[in-house]
């Protein structure tokens, strides 16, 4: 049987109304995305077209020949309560919608939304959104929102992060920024916006489900329920990270205007978040890092301290500084591991922590240094986990990553990589790396958060 | 009359000892580096070649048919004085000693260093290094440094960023990074290694009167002596952005292995930094990104707040949060303002701070909204700055920056970016931006640490 949530995820047929053939519209996009990836039959509505896209369009919900399980909706607000209504008849049992003017331009709208809400819960109806972009399904390819670009043919590929966000371009634009940057394999971005009805604590119950959900992401300006949110989040040993917008008195009051979000106390929030495990940040490309982190680290048991590996002397002390800013424990490094690695140094420089080694990769080469100098530090029983530092040069392929990658899931401890260089060589090292398991990230600073965030959620697991 | 500095940044004659036919050491790449800028005559010394890179090669000091006044040296540490000695009869008055292998390495370097500064002083030459890059001037394009790659032939833009590193690899690999990512128009770059004796004051001080240098970044592991930089700092008006490291105790070892530098106390340091009017941070781009806000903002008078414009609620709301955190105060728009912001929002959205304005964009277009906003804002009395958070839409031309670009000058209100959508189109809205002055920032919370820096300055010199 299905899953209330299917309906939307894995609906028998979907209809747009809205629809478009306005290149400057959301209902343009909305059909060329649907029709770009979703399986199914797809019903654009409108009585301007007899076609659009190549595909017949509808003057109206009556008149679609078939009946049809998910209704996306891109009209004015005002229409909502009769386009529910008309609905039923045709077997819907989800709509989207993705229209604003509800409950986020004042009291009207609330109202409005409020009625939308009870009509369609007594035909057995949900409805997400409204004032949202709907979602993506890097497995099933569903792009039901209405994203500007086709970018995300080429650049969403499957994978096992899901993210919860409660506002609409932030999942759009900021979205391709993400996809672009990062090699994260995505499982469903769900855009929630006014959450009348599908709400996180929805989502975050069908995600432990999930088979394809690994780690799971939210950009949230209000929770609907504290306490139901922190069990879902506690029913699973998945790792869940939160940024919860509304922290400030301004931010609440613009959370207000935005999503007509109650933000609720911060501190007790936070206080919450952490009992329960959940990782809290306050940035977003923090929070996508973060949860790029988790989809590349599965297994991380932080017992010990983290070891540097690096090609600047000077970035190993600014790391050896900050791992102490946040807490970070350092690595202890055996003597013997030591004497091991001062096989690839020169003569005059004994090796120590944090561990520079561009005057050894000077002498035998940027692979067989980083490469032996990382197993000696994978068999050190100090180390639990290791941030490498590389100059990506054009005189050395990358592929000792692959031996990097291997090394870390032998022994179970996390490799997360910072890169210099040219940009060229720096994204040809970080596309090899990545595809060989080890996440990279763009500061060192950032670098600590993952490392925390890493060390945060494995410790939890292992009390459990 | 020649400043003493001037023999290495103006010198009249630069030889390479130790310079290579071998593109995997460093000393060929002096050559073809300092070949590639450098106006007046390059003398190569090798006894292996009598001719390298096209020019002739000279197999000791002795044969350098001219005299000279810099020498850039790249041989074993153990050659240093007898070559101090040889360079006295030749003219020289300047040698940058690239190679390692002094006091970084233990007590036999330590005294092999101080030799050589006695020697040097007592000849009237001046010691750059040992263990450093050497440097590159943006205006002269001298590149008096072993970099691997000849991309700063196109990279490297004159500007009035001068950086002072006391690192090897940070200058290089980290540099080319730094440049190829942001139009950082470049001074002097100077990477000072041991420091021998050319150190950070007298490069500070050097600074004071180069009318090349508007703002100052360094990196630093050690502080020559605490009361003449802070001397230094305070006698120009010029920001100054330090990174020191070495803050934590285990730091503070690394930094002594690395540059044999005391780190001295953290807590102090810091202190005496904040009276003396330094911008201190502690991560390695968080310096190049807050070195280029000076190099883009030269007028401020932070005395009211910062107001933001974004195309996302949430996104406005998280900068408001972060805001918050870190102390920034949030501008109070008058209702003069809003009522002239309203004419371009649409009917069933009243404006309100931060100001979300994709549905006045969908209305009214990215350029027009944005522009027509940016201005209320310039004139608006409780703003005195603005973030733009923007979607770079390729439906759009991001020539409004200019308009928003000249009233930033006009006004004399910082106004920063931070840009989200398709890389391609990000970064030509980014190229155009900055070009019209208005720096673009990856993070939001980086550009909360520049508006920071930038109060933190412009508020100092304001009581001056």
């Amino acid at each position: 049987m299905k899953h209330e949530l299917d309906y939307f995820f894995h609906p028998d047929g979907v209809a747009i109304i809205g629809a478009s053939d306005n290149v400057l519209t959301g209902g343009y996009h909305i059909v060329r995305n649907v029709m770009g990836g979703y399986a199914g039959t797809v019903y654009p509505i409108n009585p301007k077209y007899s076609e659009l896209l190549g595909i017949p369009c509808y003057p109206d919900i009556s008149s679609v020949p078939d009946s049809f399980e998910c209704l996306i909706y891109f009209i004015p607000a005002r229409f909502i309560v009769e386009t529910i209504k008309k609905c039923a008849g045709k077997g819907v049992r989800a709509i989207i919608i993705e229209s604003a003017g509800f409950a986020e331009v004042g009291n009207e709208g609330h109202l409005l939304q409020k009625e939308a809400v009870a009509v369609a819960g007594s035909l057995g109806i949900r409805l997400w959104g409204p004032n949202c972009m709907g979602y993506l399904d890097g497995h099933t390819r569903n792009v039901f929102s209405f994203m500007y670009t086709d970018k995300w043919k080429t650049l969403m590929k499957p994978g096992d992060v899901s993210l919860i966000v409660q506002s609409g371009m932030l999942s759009a634009g900021f979205l391709m920024s993400v996809l672009e940057r990062d090699a994260i394999g995505i499982s469903k971005v769900c855009s929630i916006g006014n959450k009348c009805d599908v709400n996180e604590i929805d989502l975050l119950e069908y995600f432990v489900n999930d088979e394809e959900t690994g780690v799971v992401g939210c950009y949230l300006e209000s929770i609907a329920d504290g306490k139901k949110f922190l069990q879902a989040c506690q029913s699973t040993s998945n790792p869940i990270v939160v940024l919860k917008s509304g922290r400030s008195e301004q931010g609440k009051r613009a959370a207000m205007s935005h999503t007509a979000s109650m933000a609720g106390d911060a501190h007790i929030l936070a206080g919450a978040f952490k009992q329960a495990g959940v990782v809290q940040v306050v940035d977003l490309y923090e929070l996508i890092d973060i949860v790029k982190a988790f989809s590349f680290i599965k297994n991380y048991r932080p017992d010990k301290g983290t070891a540097i590996m690096t090609f600047s002397g000077g970035a190993g002390i600014v790391t050896t500084d900050l791992m102490a800013d946040w807490g970070i424990p350092s690595a202890h490094i055996t003597q013997e591991s030591l004497r091991k690695i001062k096989d690839v140094f020169p003569p005059w420089m004994e090796p120590s922590h944090p561990l520079d080694l561009w005057p050894a990769v000077e002498q035998n080469g940027l692979d067989t240094v980083y490469r032996s100098v990382a197993e000696v530090l994978m068999q050190d029983e100090g180390v639990d986990s290791v941030i490498i530092e590389c100059f990506a040069s054009r005189y050395f392929d990358p592929s000792f990553f692959s031996s990097i990658g291997d090394m870390m899931h032998q022994y179970g401890k996390p490799v997360i990589l910072w890169l210099v260089g040219e940009q060229e060589v720096v994204e040809r090292y970080k596309t090899y790396s990545e595809e060989n398991g080890i996440p990279v990230f763009g500061e060192i600073g950032r670098c600590m958060q993952v490392i925390k965030a890493l060390r945060f959620h494995f410790s939890k697991r292992g009390k459990v």
